[in-house]
């Protein structure tokens, strides 16, 4: 069991950890707390971009002197590696703590070595704590690109009750309110890409920016990611806007097209398309989480959230893992995971045994 | 304001009522609680099948002589009215009490003046206590009958995140998981009846009973409707299997559907029917709650949550109000009412104001 101080910390780690994510990839999302000698929190930090320094010598910067003989509380274990940085097992030693408290062990070959290396120097490291919470926060897009070499991906959509994405003359504004669009620029904004199909852009013409409550751009924007084979994508259309940096894809298939992201250093994609590139990318089993906000509006007709998934029978259904439900003004949030068994999305035929 | 003593009797009452919705009708499901002259719950009671006691008079008949001096909590104001059971003004004079506490006040002028009585003969009477709670709980369908002269139409729908309520082959066996099947067992208890068309009839020969956790019939079954006008319901469908009554309707409309339920002195009526049948209570404004059990899961194809409304831009859609958000195992029961305005459901034109 962890003590509650400890706990408390290492919760106030994976918060910090949250507001890092979307602007330190291709690094991970790193929150760390410091606590000096009595426990008391003397340091906060989280992962700065890239170059910048990282969580944990963020929160021994902010503890100075006070660190010493205290203890590092940190979502992942401190790396003991040089790159852009210097290795945070030697700041931490600099430091004089007395303590580490790790959840997630470092995965990497890399960055590894860090617990082994304070362990060393006689410093008392925790690893394990409270991992399964971390691995789910703010460090899950980077855990899943550590194994799986690709981007995590995120499918956003926006539905009547009666499963609409837009009427049947093709308009879609607004099916959700005001609450639930703010939600979609936090989203947007713990994102490195954002990617849509050409159909969304031209029937929508959206800027896929993050702005604030009063419309202002965001400092940091995703790049805008527009999947156009056949290159039907205007000049003028809004994505093009200079807002923000744009990558237009004629990739082959999702699989491809998440490759071309990974190289642009992209680890977390909010795939926020409409129903055929929806589909696509449930059928390769390339989606992680899905987060619905389902307004309270019936239309009859229009297109349905979902494109042909080639189901034909209800025990071959597509079955997700409720997350939450969360009500937003008016309408609701809920967040699934498919339910995957030993790595990829469960396939139709594997349903139905 | 209500004192805590009085609000925990009316709250109680209204719990009372909500244990006899489904049993009462044509007459109110009504609660009520008798404290005795310290403010001792002494009695309770709720309406019984019609030709039996009110529910005051079955509350009276618990608190005996310690009703004397005491007060009556009811959700609807007590009945100054001979019919099938004598006036229950009476049974409060009779049993003595000094006070009685109403929510509703009874709107229809045939049994209307218990309180005007109670008032005569000395008794203290407070009407409209807590009245929007007891409005809208088990008194609705029947406050809904006195105004519009039809009964209360509950649409509950199963269906999957994209708004399948089938597969593309037609089956829809299980979208929901066993503790939303059983929620809807507990929702038909509390209705007269339970309608849906011909072709949920021939797609999923449904029983339409009300069964227990064991899956035995309960004791009292509500009237199973089936819509049928070309008459294509065969003679061994489960729903003519003895085990409930079955009505069989070739009404031309919902309305007129409506009208002759009223006649069997239906008040509450769950339906269960596909999309079509869905689709033309919808249009005609005659949907007063929407029960919807939305599974994790997606098909990609399949009949829709609802048929065709004549609706074909976003601005025009049918606009629902919500009500509460409820998970029930793996899903999740969303309840909305059709947003109104002067008692009729809002159409297509009036929203794009």
């Amino acid at each position: 069991m962890t003590d509650p101080v400890t706990a408390a910390a290492m919760a106030r780690a994976r918060e910090l950890g949250w507001t890092a994510l979307g602007r330190t990839s291709p690094n991970p999302a790193v929150g760390a707390v410091v606590l000096d000698a009595a426990g008391r929190v003397v340091g906060e930090g989280a992962t700065a971009p890239p170059g910048g320094p990282h969580a944990e010598v963020a929160a021994l910067a902010q503890a100075g002197e006070r660190a010493r003989g205290g203890t590092a509380v940190v979502t992942l274990e401190p790396c003991d590696h040089t790159g852009r940085t210097g290795p945070c097992s030697e700041a931490l030693l600099a430091a004089g703590v007395a303590r580490v408290v790790v959840a997630v062990p470092e995965p990497t070959g890399l960055a590894a070595g860090g617990a082994q290396r304070l362990r060393a120097a006689g410093v008392d490291v925790v690893t394990g704590v409270e991992q399964d919470a971390a691995e789910d926060g703010a460090l899950a897009p980077w855990l899943l690109g550590v194994r799986e070499q690709r981007p995590q991906v995120v499918w956003k959509v926006a539905t009547t009750l009666d499963g609409r994405v837009a009427a049947a003359d093709g308009t879609s504004r607004w099916i959700t309110g005001p609450v639930a669009r703010a939600q979609v620029h936090r989203l947007r904004a713990t994102c490195d890409a954002v990617l849509v199909g050409s159909g969304t852009v031209l029937t929508d013409d959206p800027q896929l920016t993050v702005r604030d409550a009063d419309g202002a751009d965001a400092d940091r924007q995703p790049l805008r990611v527009v999947l156009d084979r056949r290159g039907r994508v205007p000049a003028g259309a809004r994505v093009h806007d200079g807002a923000a940096r744009t990558h237009v894809s004629t990739a082959p298939d999702p699989g491809a097209l998440l490759g071309e992201l990974w190289d642009l250093d992209v680890r977390r994609v909010l795939l926020e398309g409409g129903p055929t590139l929806a589909a696509a990318f449930l059928s390769a089993g390339l989606v992680d989480e899905v987060v619905a906000h389902l307004a309270p509006q019936l239309l009859g007709a229009g297109p349905a959230l979902v494109g042909d998934l080639g189901i034909s029978t209800m025990a071959a259904a597509l079955q997700l893992t409720p997350v939450d439900v969360t009500p937003l003004g008016r309408d609701v949030q809920l967040r699934f995971r498919p339910t995957r068994h030993t790595g990829g999305v469960m396939t139709p035929e594997e349903t139905t045994d």
